[in-house]
């Protein structure tokens, strides 16, 4: 157990903090509990601050943000309501009052609760349906006995507001987690891990070919894994990022779901990657005579179009338009223009087809991968012009433009691009996976960006 | 709003019921509150019945009492150790009390925080931390100011304990919702739509090879879309089954992990037939020629492994061992290697290879489909022996022997599969998607079961 805490914590340290932070909000809310006459206003409903900041404070500002908003917003209606319920039935005489309060909470609770399977409201007000039915059970059947309910009313708002606020202050004061952000980076990440999936496929498909057992961790290969199961918290991360205000390079009305679009088609790259994959651990593997014709321009393929993936990645990380993706999508696309001309020649013949297939299978494969990523590039352009990524540059200050991340949009507008299509196009035996070129070296300092 | 609510109910009426079921709950408590001397051994703590209920009642009856017994249990731990921390904070004298309580509950917060991040608690015992970091801050927070510290603890778990047993009570008794008979039907389905989609596949890639347009309405072969997503909502209900009695035809100790295996691999079929998809909407189509040399042993094998899945969904619904679709998997292996030998022979020499392509990326797909297909058969054996699905028949009683559910298992064992062996064994053109055979049928009987 302390073995897998301390993993978990090495794995991501905000979730130490995170953890810190919470009991910091805590601390506060009780502290105010103990030493101010807050205790004299309020009573022992002062316990509702102490509950809302167990339940509002999320992992992420934008979490935490959309559960306050939503609980202090479904406090304030359910209690206008729940006090107007309440005058209704005072106007039915004694019978008829708790009949008609029960009677109520019964249609609230039935009608709110049916709301919530709507899928909108599900995502966004989830949280807000559940205290709206609670807050209004509570003030409509509370009031029967008590005669102080707008004070009630008065006293539960503004616990719950107090206990919201110090979650929404510590929450972006110390350490802030932005779903936003972590969108953004999510996003990078997987297209960063495709691309060196694919970067590294061709390559050692065709080690396999010649019966070569390469020794080198395989590890990369096998990034595009995490990208197939990532849809629910890309999903997520999006609705949280809605409630953000601006942050960092990010402004307010920053184009979630247009990440969400490039996710999806990243996905339906993953799915094809995983294809590949499978044909790399099938049982028949393509015969060497097969591989010798198409081995270049597949290996061309691959490592054209992971290096393009890899730009396409780069590009959304600093935030400027993809082009210095173009040039590597045009070459993935006339290798794949050669592919199916060497498939179209006839120097198969007097090959038995069944040696054919898995080779061919792996082509056309690629052939569709080179789709993929064009698609995925459209998406990130039109990310590029609705989130005006052109426009953030000028915007760095002058000692940001001479740091680190100008250095990167050189790097890969300047020196990375020609540098690897001179690269390429002298290929003619599967090199390494191209260390000498900038990306991966820009990869690693995604989290300083 | 109003259509989008009316579809919503259509597609599932335990929707409507679910929120008439909440209503009732708390209604119930509500009634309590008002007419029964309950209300003057608990004040105002009442409440606390009907936050329980609007917090624990969940659509399932096993999300229902596994949340019920988490904040039982968390109010019942979190109370005895707030009350052990008032007693050691007692003893620290004036001025310590205030600090060690605040720090007590900085500390419990921090650590019960960072729990919730182990993967195993965060799925089963998520809301019980939660409620435990609530309970145990209130108790002693609040014990500062009472003295009547045991009462109130007494109060909360008495209040708490009526609230959730009205929910679990009511969960069960009035249409119950069981987590895991819905994790039985979905797999069921999930599977049932993979062998639609692949039943029609065969036929209508053929189809498209000669230039026909099919006019029919080919929903059923995008059936296997929603499998690609479901994992989620699969370990979600297994998570949840995992808290229920035994219902129905489930004993308590089900082995609900099984049902997640079958699904995992019935998610591999899935990506397969998206990629079969992937060609039937390709620009590229199989040529004529090459459509002629292979059709019929593609079709048989789409055929006769979407008819082995449904008898495999089948067999999952009436519980049986997954005998009836052995005879289908071995005609779609013999398919298979018919489709290797095709392959392997010298008639492809004359034929543009580049034509040849299309073709065989889908024969060999469908090759890999026939193996994902045993996968699930043998996933289902073991699901079989390890739930002895053979020893439910005869616990029948004599009436549902002669109803509807033995009926199925005759027409699966004794009808279906002869007659559908010889219609298959028969076949030299694609016929349409055997509407003769009695599977489809079973499938509409599915709500009944």
């Amino acid at each position: 157990k302390v073995k897998e805490g301390r993993k978990l914590g090495q794995e991501d340290p905000r979730r130490v903090v995170h953890s810190l932070k919470v009991g910091l909000a805590l601390t506060l809310v009780s502290t105010l509990f103990y030493f101010y006459p807050i205790y004299i206003n309020f009573g022992f409903d002062a316990i509702w601050a102490v509950m809302t900041v167990v339940l509002v404070f999320e992992f992420s500002v934008g979490a935490t943000l959309g559960k306050g908003l939503n609980r202090g917003m479904a406090t304030l209606l359910a209690g206008g309501l729940g006090i107007g319920a309440h005058y209704l039935a005072n106007l039915s005489g004694h019978t008829g009052e708790p009949i008609l309060l029960v009677f109520l909470v019964f249609l609230q609770a039935t009608i709110s609760t049916f709301l919530r399977f709507f899928p909108k409201i599900k995502a966004r007000y989830d949280y807000g349906m559940l205290i709206f039915i609670m807050t209004f059970s509570m003030i409509t059947v509370s009031g029967f006995r008590e005669d102080q309910i707008l004070e009630l009313a008065h006293k539960r708002l503004s616990t719950v507001s107090i206990g919201a606020a110090a979650c929404v202050i510590v929450s972006i004061v110390v350490f802030p987690v932005w779903a936003g952000e972590d969108l953004h980076n999510l996003i990078v990440l997987n297209i960063e891990k495709l691309g060196n999936s694919l970067e590294g496929f061709g390559d050692e498909y065709f080690k396999r070919t010649w019966g070569e057992e390469s020794k080198d961790d395989k590890k990369f290969l096998e990034g595009y894994e995490s990208v197939l199961n990532s849809e629910n918290s890309e999903e997520s991360l999006a609705n949280f990022a809605a409630w953000e205000p601006g942050h960092g390079r990010f402004p307010f009305r920053h184009p979630w779901k247009l990440y969400l679009k490039v996710g999806t088609l990243a996905r339906e790259c993953a799915y094809r990657i995983e294809a590949l994959n499978g044909c790399l651990n099938a049982d028949i593997q393509a015969s060497s005579e097969v591989g010798s014709i198409i081995q270049e321009a597949c290996t061309n393929l691959s490592i054209e179009s992971g290096k393009a993936l890899k730009e396409l990645a780069l590009a959304i990380k600093i935030m400027v338009p993809p082009s210095s993706a173009d040039s590597h999508i045009e070459n993935a696309k006339s290798a794949a223009k050669k592919i199916k001309s060497l498939l179209k020649s006839g120097i198969w013949e007097d090959i038995d087809l069944l040696k054919v297939i898995p080779g061919v299978t792996v082509a056309s494969i690629l052939i569709d991968v080179v789709t993929c990523t064009e698609k995925i590039s459209e998406s990130i352009y039109e990310l590029a012009s609705n989130a005006q990524f052109k426009s953030v540059e000028p915007t760095l200050s002058p000692k940001k433009l001479h740091s680190g991340q100008n250095q990167s949009i050189k790097s890969a507008q300047l020196v990375n691009c020609p540098d690897v299509g001179i690269n390429v196009r002298e290929l003619t035996l599967p090199s390494p996976p191209s260390e000498n070129s900038s990306a991966p070296k820009a990869s690693k300092q995604r989290m300083e960006v």
